[in-house]
C-alpha cells in the first residue's frame, strides 16, 4: 500500500455542530449599523430579508450551534469531504514541504457553497418563506441556492451578473435544471437596475449591483426572503464544517498544519476554513499561519481600508465595518468573478486588522499558471477563485525549498472548474490579460 | 445523528488487485478473430496497437490482477468513491426498497472513465509509449485519458465524434486544459476519415468512425499506440474496483443488494460494477439480477443480434462475438453520446447470451424526467449516460412499490451532467426529441 495521501472521515465523524467565532473572538466585534441612522442595527431590521432563524446565528454568543438534522442528512450527500496530499505537486516542485488540500468540488453545485445553501434553505423553509431572491458572481452561489431550494422546495430567483450569464450559459442552465429562474443583472426588474442601466445600458453588472437587484426584489414582496453566499456572520458560521472536519482529518493522520490557505473574495471559503483553528492560533503564534489570497485586481485586504461601507452598490444594505474598496468600486471582468467583491467579512476584516490573518494578491496570469501545473500533476482543474489558494500554497511551498522547512501546507481548493473552462482556453492560447 | 445513508472506505480499504472474470465464466468465451483471416488472433497481431502489459490482461486467466503502486496512488486521488442511499428519492416515490448509488463523478475527468485511463497510460509509460490516439463520443474518455496521460507526461491525441466536438465545447476545452490535442471526427488526417468525408463532406461522425481513425493514426506511427475506452477485456478489468468497492461498501453497511443497474454503451462501466458479483449471482440466482440500461435508438442488448462483427466502422479492428447492431449502424444523436455504440463488449455479450444479465431500453425523454427528479430530490445532475441507470433505478423502485417488495437496489451513477446541461434545457424547454 502507497503511503497515506487521502484522509477521508466516516459519515458518523461529521460535525453535529457550526463552530461560532463570534464569542471567542480576541477583539470586540464591531456592530452593523443602520444606513438611515447609523446606529447599531437590531433583529427587527433585518426581519424583512431573512428569517429569525439565520438573525438569531448572525448575533448568537453561542460557541456552538446544533446543526439540524435535515440539513446533516443533505450534507451527508457529499461531506465529510476528502484531505488529499498532492504529493505529485510536490516532487514536481522538488519541495521538503507536505502539501495537503481539502477538495470541496464534490458537492453537487462543485463548489463549498452548498454548505451554506442548504441550512439557509433549511431555516427559511421552517418559517414558511417560499420564496428565495439572490445574486450571483461567477455562478457558485446560484447554483447552489438552487439546489438547495430544489430540495426544500422553495422557489429561487437568482439575479446573475450580465458578464457571467454571458459567458457561462452552462452555469444558467444548471440553475434551471434545479428548477430556478435566472435574470441577467442589471435588468429592467427593480429600481436598481433599472436606475444601471439609464446610466450605462452596456453594464456588465457587478456582484455589488446584483446584490441590490435581489435585496429590493426581497424587500418588496411578502413572500419572498434574501439570501447571501458570503460576507455576513451566519454564512461564514455554516462554512465551518469546512475547518472542523480538517481539524479532524489533520489529527486522524497525525498531522499539524503550519499554514492554512484559502481564497477570499466574501470571506466566507476562507472563514470556514480557518475559523475553527482560532484557538490553536492563539496559541501557537506565528507557528500557525492564515493566509488570504485574493485577486490583484480586487485587492481588498491587501490594499482597502477598513471602514464601514454598504454591502451593495446602491446603499441599500446595513453598514458593515469591513476592509473595502469603496461601494461604487467595479473590478475588472476577471475570471475568478467570485472574487470580484468591494469588501470582506466584517470577521475576516477583524482577524486581518488584529495581525491573526495575512493576506497576498496575485494577478491572473500567475494563478492561472499555477492552476495549470495543479491540474497537470494532480488532476482536478481549479476553479479560477480556488486557484488562487493553488498559487500562494505553490509559493509557500517554493520559499520552504529555499529554507529547506519541511512544513505542512494547507490549503482549500473549494471549488473545481467545469465552467470556468473558457478561462483555461484564453489562458492557454495567450488571451489572458495576465497582468489585471 | 441521521441514519446511515453514505457509506465510504479509508484509502487502506482499497481494492489492490483488479478482479478478473475470464477464468471465473461459466461458459468458454469466445476469441476475437483475425479481420483477414477469420483465424483467433494472438498477441502479435495487437502489438501494433496496445503495449504489452495490457495485451496480457486481454487473455488473462488469473483470477486477481494486482494493481501496481503508482495506479493506486492516482486512485487515491478520488478512490475509494462513495455509495450513497437516496432516501428523499425514496420518499418522492412512496416506495418501500431502498435506492442506493456509487456515485463515480467525483473523479477529475467526472466519471468511472479514469479507472481505466489511468491503468493503460501506466502500462504504455512502462514500455516506453510517447503518444496515444483515442477516439471520445461524449467526450467522457477523451477528457479522462487526457488526464491520464498529463499525469504521465505522454502526448495524447483525441478524434472527437464532431457532433460532439460541436455542441460541446468545454468538454474539448477540458482536455487541452490537460495538455492533450483533439480533432473533429471525420478528420482529414486519416484515410478513415477522408473516405467518410467524400462520401459526406457533412457526416456527424459516430464512434465507430472515430476509433477507425484513432485506430489508423496509431498503426501508422511508431512511437503511437491506440487506447480504448471500454468493450474490451482490460478495459473492463480495470473498472472491477467499481464492483470491488461496492462489495465492501454492502458488507460494512450489512446490506445485499436484489439488483445491480447500470447503463451500457460498450459495457466497461456495468461490467465493472457486476462482475466481482459473479460468484454471488450463481449461488443466488433469481435472488440477485443484473440489469443493464441502454438507449432504445441504440438496443444493442435488446434488440441486436449476437454475431462476430467490426469494432469500428470502416473493419480495421479484429472481429469481437458481441451484440451488435452491425458496424456500419449510425445510430441517432442523442444526448447520451457515451451510449452510442453499435456492439457490446463480448464479455457483457455472453453474460447476456447466457441468462445473466437483463436488459431494458429506453427513450431519452423517459431517461431525463427520471434524471430532473432525482436532480430535484438527490441533489446531483446525472450524465445523460448515467440517467439511463436512474430510470431504471426508479422503475425498479416503482415495481417494488406495487409488489410492495422492500428490495435494496443499487446503481451506478457513473457520472455528472456539468458537460451535458444543453440536453437539460432542451428537455426542460421542450426541445428534446422525447421518443427517440
Amino acid at each position: 500500500m502507497a503511503d497515506q495521501t487521502r484522509v477521508t472521515l466516516e459519515q458518523s465523524e461529521m460535525p453535529e455542530a457550526w463552530y461560532n467565532i463570534l464569542p471567542r473572538l480576541p477583539f470586540p466585534p464591531d456592530p452593523p449599523l443602520h444606513p438611515g441612522t447609523r446606529e447599531p442595527i437590531g433583529p427587527d431590521d433585518l426581519a424583512p430579508l431573512f428569517p429569525m432563524g439565520l438573525i438569531g446565528q448572525e448575533v448568537s454568543t453561542d460557541p456552538w450551534i446544533d446543526i439540524p438534522g435535515p440539513i446533516l442528512d443533505i450534507y451527508a450527500r457529499w461531506r465529510p469531504t476528502p484531505l488529499q496530499r498532492a504529493t505529485r505537486l510536490e516532487k514536481a516542485l522538488g519541495t521538503p514541504a507536505q502539501i495537503w488540500y481539502k477538495y470541496e468540488g464534490v458537492s453537487p453545485a462543485g463548489s463549498h457553497k452548498p454548505n451554506t445553501a442548504i441550512a439557509q434553505a433549511f431555516y427559511n423553509k421552517e418559517e414558511g418563506v417560499t420564496r428565495i431572491a439572490t445574486e450571483t458572481g461567477a455562478g457558485q452561489w446560484g447554483s447552489s441556492l438552487a439546489f438547495a431550494c430544489a430540495l426544500f422546495d422553495i422557489e429561487c430567483k437568482v439575479y446573475m451578473v450580465k458578464s457571467s450569464f454571458e459567458q457561462k450559459p452552462y452555469r444558467r442552465l444548471m440553475i434551471e435544471t434545479w428548477g430556478a429562474s435566472v435574470t441577467p443583472s442589471p435588468s429592467t426588474e427593480t429600481n436598481a437596475g433599472r436606475a444601471i442601466l439609464d446610466a450605462n445600458p452596456d453594464s456588465p453588472g457587478s456582484l455589488g449591483i446584483a446584490i441590490s437587484e435581489a435585496v429590493e426584489d426581497a424587500a418588496g414582496r411578502e413572500d419572498t426572503k434574501y439570501s447571501l453566499g458570503s460576507v455576513l456572520n451566519h454564512v461564514l458560521l455554516h462554512q465551518t464544517v469546512e475547518g472542523l472536519e480538517l481539524r479532524k482529518q489533520l489529527e486522524k493522520a497525525g498531522l499539524q498544519a503550519d499554514v492554512l490557505i484559502a481564497c477570499c473574495g466574501g470571506g466566507s471559503n476562507l472563514g470556514g476554513f480557518i475559523f475553527p483553528f482560532l484557538e490553536e492560533k492563539i496559541e501557537r503564534g506565528d507557528g500557525l499561519r492564515f493566509v488570504a489570497v485574493e485577486p490583484a485586481s480586487c485587492p481588498t485586504l491587501t490594499a482597502g481600508k477598513i471602514d464601514y461601507d454598504f454591502g451593495d452598490t446602491a446603499g441599500m444594505t446595513p453598514l458593515l465595518r469591513m476592509y473595502t474598496l469603496g461601494h461604487e468600486f467595479v473590478p475588472p471582468a476577471i475570471h475568478a468573478g467570485g472574487l470580484r467583491y468591494h469588501g470582506d467579512s466584517p470577521l475576516i476584516s477583524g482577524l486581518a486588522e488584529h495581525g491573526y490573518l495575512e493576506a497576498v494578491a496575485y494577478p491572473q496570469g500567475k494563478v492561472f499558471e499555477a492552476a495549470v501545473q495543479f491540474a497537470r500533476t494532480e488532476g482536478y482543474i481549479p476553479a479560477p477563485e480556488s486557484a488562487h489558494a493553488v498559487r500562494a500554497a505553490i509559493d509557500e511551498a517554493l520559499r520552504c525549498k529555499e529554507e529547506n522547512s519541511a512544513e505542512t501546507i494547507v490549503f482549500n481548493l473549494s471549488g473545481n472548474a467545469d465552467f470556468d473552462l473558457a478561462a483555461y482556453d484564453a489562458y492557454l492560447n495567450g488571451r489572458l490579460e495576465s497582468e489585471v
